[in-house]
């Protein structure tokens, strides 16, 4: 099974866990070292978020499934890193 | 319970307390280490600064109250960081 | 044979599989370290990525191979380091 | 008393004192140890600037008695910090 | 004879030789450490791209054959750096 | 009397002195370390010149002298710093 | 006699000697330590190249001398570093 260092999440949550809650509730996964979240756009009823979590072995079945439990839809797999995480910056999009 | 790094948020505040007061206010609670507020706009009765705030366990609820206490009105949560900060400035949107 | 040290592929990929499924199979490829993906545009059928492949001696043709059995289409290569990597940052162009 | 570490503000000034007289006056006060100041806009009879003060506690009351004295007029606090001094630069708008 | 140790060339290659094809031509010829190709623009028969190129000291001439004798065309001969390499990055024009 | 570590001065000169002549005049002057001049404008009659100088105590007075007997206008100053240098680089203007 | 230590000068250059042979015969004038040649337009008989050279001491007499010799004419001079060379990148205008 694949190592993920790195993963960036597009991703549509209601305003209800606040992104403290969703934070808090993914950094207990395992092998996750770090849960940065940036707000992009806030509407009445939703948020998009960028999710950007670090770690030794990210199981992103896991996180997915955090995700749709908490109501939350990923609208997106942004970034990948698997092995080495390489300074891709340059190639991201802004939205 | 989380331990939150890094909290950026984008208040509105009133003209009193001056944004030094409230950075004083800030600081004093348990696990910040540091507060530090820019100024995005300012109007005839209200400031729009984004506040952030750093620590080694940040709790948001005593931010929150502090916040309220004062005034001010939590626009939004820009950024949370839960284990590892990373560099994700790419991400942060300009206002 | 030249030793590739950095390759960055203009990738037209199919939904399925997934950017992380895809990473998954190039990384078991020989002397291959790091492969980032990073998502250009989404469409209902297809994704357009950034592929950011690092080794000590890439072997092209089964990185072609790879993304070929996959359904994948190579758009265009749009970097390639062979001996030192240098920083080339400032001649790419933003999609 | 909070410990004020660095302070930008956005100034009003008179011709008279230059502002090489003003950050004379400035870096004189108790526990500065730099005074920056950087030119914004320039009338006949004003200049607009950003004054840029580090420290290990700066007194606010004491900075802003020192402009009012001179002339200047203090048209906002556009930073402050207090405890550790963080990278907000890409928060910093541009006038 | 002079020391080239850095020379950025924009080149209109045909499809064939594919970049790295080219890139493996040149980092065999005598004293170059280094050869990255960047994709400035691609058409249906000929691909523009910069070549950077690395070394203790770059034989022009045999550069210039090698290109000649796979079809390139050298447009332009960007950046030159004799003595020492210096950074020079905010002087280079995007394309 | 204060310590000048850093001044820019946006200066008009007339084509005599250049712009090498006039640096070899300033750096001359006691406590000044570096000086850097970069052209902004060029007329037919004069240049708009960055008058960047650094030291361990400029003294303006002297700098000021030296461009007027030199036939050079200093239009503004446009960055001071005493005691410490920051970097302050975000809030420069472009001209 | 001042020390230079950085000259940038916009030269307007004849196809004839390239960049390549131009920047070897800056090399070779005494206590140069690195000619570094940009091309920032090309026409059908001129080139405009921004030529940066740094060392312990350059003579501009002998520069200038070797360009005029060449055919080249000195447009503008761009940049002088005297005493320690600074970093002025953000003073730069793009051409």
């Amino acid at each position: 099974m694949t190592k993920i260092k790195r993963l960036v999440l597009d991703v549509l949550k209601p305003l209800d866990p606040t992104t403290i809650e969703l934070a808090d509730k993914l950094i207990s996964l395992k092998n996750i070292s770090a849960v940065n979240i940036v707000l992009i756009e806030m509407d009445r009823k939703v948020e998009n978020v960028k999710l950007v979590i670090e770690g030794t072995g990210i199981d992103y079945k896991r996180v997915e499934r955090t995700l749709t439990n908490t109501g939350c839809a990923i609208h997106s797999i942004d970034e990948v890193a698997v092995g080495k995480k390489l300074d891709i910056q340059h190639y991201v999009k802004k939205d």
